[in-house]
This record gives C-alpha cells, structure tokens and sequence, in this order.
C-alpha cells in the first residue's frame, strides 16, 4: 500500500520503518521535509520511504496516519488541504496535558471524533495510541501478542487497519464505533501513566484483551 | 476477614459469596436486610453471611466493600455514619450514564476520589470495577488470568484488596494512586461497550496487562 505518514516523530518514525520493511511504500508529510531529522529517519529506513510536505504526501497514499502531537493535529489536517477525503485515516494521536498528567478531552467526545470533523469525508479509525511507540517492532510478551484496539465507523477500513496493526505482530480488536475512541484515549493514559508515573518504562507492558467461549 | 459489603446487587452479592467461600465473614450493609431478595442471597450463601443496616456492617467490618450503583453511593457513605474512618473502603463503583452509554464524571476526577471525599478517614482503594460481576468466580481466560486493576494512596490497604483479587484467581495490578481511577473507570467503560454494545456479552472478554523483562 501507499501509506501517508503525517509526523515523523516516535509514533510515525516507528511506524513508517516498520511497514516500510514490510514492502509498503512510505511518505511522511512533515512541515519541514528537507530537515537533518527527516534525513536520517530516511536514511534509517534504507531509502524505502520518502519525506514530502503534508499535502504532498496526503495526495500520495492510498491511507494516511495522523501521527502528530495532539496540538498540531488540527493544523496538520489543515495542511493536508482536503487530499484526505475518501481516504482512510488512522488517528494515532492521544490529546494529552503536557505534563502527560491527563487528557484534555474527557470522555464525552474524544480527539478521533476531532480529527473525524477536521478532516470531513475521510474514513477515521483509532488505532496505535494505546501502547507506546517503542513496542511497535515487537509486540509480543512472553507467549502473548498486545491487542491493538482499534475503533471506526467504517468497516472495511477497519480491516485495512486491523491487517496493518497485524503485520507488526499485534492482535487487532475491533471495538465498535469511533466513539469508541472516548474509552481507547483514557486507555492510553493508562499505559502511560504505568509507563511514566509508575516506573515501568516503555517497553515492559501492554494490553490485551483475553477472550473465552461462552 | 471481617468484610462489610454495601449493596448486595450483582457486585456485591458475588463478591460477598465468593468471600464467603474463603472462609471470610460477610455481613451485608443495606437500606432493607430483611428483604426477599437478600433472603434469597443469604440462604445461597448457606448462612455463612448476614444482613444488616449499612451503618451496623460498616461497624462490623475491618473492611467495607462499596458495591452500590453510583447513583446510591454518596447515601450509602452517609448511611455509614462515620465507621469508615481508618478502614479500608474498595471502591467498585462505575459513574455510569443510565443508558450505559458513557460516564458522568470525565477525567479530570474521577468516582474513587468522590468516594474518598464522602468517606472522610478511610482507605479507598479503586477494584472490582473493570470487568462484570459475572467474571468474579472464574477469572480465567484460557490459560491466562484477568487482571484486576488496583489504585489507591495508602499500599497496606492496596495489599489487602490485591490479596482479597489473587483469592478469586485474579492476576492483582497495583496502578498507582487513587487518581489512576480517573483510567480506570474509562476502561470499565470500555468493558461495558464491548459487553452490551458490541455484542460480547458479560463472560467473554477481560483486560489484562501483559508484561515482560526490559
């Protein structure tokens, strides 16, 4: 696939190289694509990904993944001048304080249902934001594969991203509707708060969702 | 133990039972101990627990368990009339909308530190509320064990809760703070979603946390 990745930070950094060594062909889209930082992420990934700007690259992919920081999300959607309508968007972005002390929308809207009314007519799917970016090239634990919790309104592009999150090794649940994002950010929070508050660090637990026969 | 449960409905009544089995000596706090249903309770715990007015069990126990619905738990605390102070108090409340369609309280606070508000003096700690009553007998999913997420401020009282989890089979999680509520009580909503929005129904999914040696 053409994969648009808006950010070029942890999230889509990580993101980008992944599936970029899975042989999709990558884009970021970043304000700035001629930076030193661009440069050696792309060269990190051996010349499989390129770096344009954001309306560039939203025009490239056949999927783009907003992957910035909850602040520059509106704007980046802005950036992306109307290149992601029909397309299917993966909503990495968590809306944290900046002092990773909570989040600045509770829980009766959420910052998918922002980034859905953004960037109007694009297919907007959760996903991505629940563990930390450093577990995206082994989501495994002992014997387990992280879920990947995964919330959208639209079904197909669920399965597109469900099979994205599936190439890296996670186990995609698919949790309902967008709305479903208002329980998924506090999740993250969660993990974050483990990671950060706690002392557990970034790359010692995940999520899963066990399931039984009834 | 000596365990006061206030509230004798799906939560209560399956913890208290389940207690019971143990060996711990329940006395249920509630507005009508004399009533039919908690007759029926009683006589399937083969008289190895009592009914009580909520001050009298509260009086009784070395721990209270609050296992109301939310709208009923500022009453019940009050009701108690001061014998929480110095006593742990677990928190199983969910501040659920009455459709179940989301959360009355976002997450700039959360039900836990309500509770600990109404319940001047005792040990709150946040259990029991993210996954349904009817997982409390059997918390495991195939090979693995529910997590049962824990929060509070003081760590002997977090100690007890996580003994009184590992009891039922639980894998005990030790969130933090009493704040970490505020995650919590978002991830008992998504519980609830997946549940009785998305068609899992009340035994088939739980949340655990995956960890690994970094």
């Amino acid at each position: 696939m053409k994969i648009a990745v808006i950010g070029a930070g942890n999230v889509g950094g990580a993101l980008g190289k992944l599936w970029a060594g899975k042989g999709h062909e990558i884009m970021f889209g970043v304000p700035d694509p001629k930076s030193d930082k661009l440069a050696a992420l792309l060269q990190s990934i051996g010349g499989k990904a390129r770096a344009a700007s954001v309306a560039e690259a939203a025009a490239f992919g056949d999927i783009a993944v907003l992957a910035t920081p909850w602040p520059a999300a509106e704007a980046a959607i802005a950036a992306a001048a109307g290149r992601l309508a029909g397309k299917i968007l993966v909503d990495c972005t968590n809306p944290l304080a900046p002092d990773l002390s909570g989040l600045v929308i509770g829980t009766d809207t959420s910052a998918a249902e922002a980034v859905a009314r953004w960037a109007r007519g694009a297919k907007v799917v959760k996903a991505f934001n629940t563990i930390g970016a450093a577990n995206f090239a082994d989501p495994r634990f002992g014997s387990a594969a992280a879920s990947m919790f995964i919330a959208g309104d639209d079904a197909a592009a669920k399965s597109v991203v469900s099979g994205l999150a599936a190439e890296l090794g996670f186990d995609p649940v698919d949790t309902g509707p967008l709305l479903a994002a208002r329980w998924l950010e506090p999740l993250a929070m969660l993990w974050i708060h483990l990671a950060f508050k706690q002392g557990l660090g970034p790359t010692s637990h995940a999520f899963r969702l066990l399931r039984r026969q009834v």
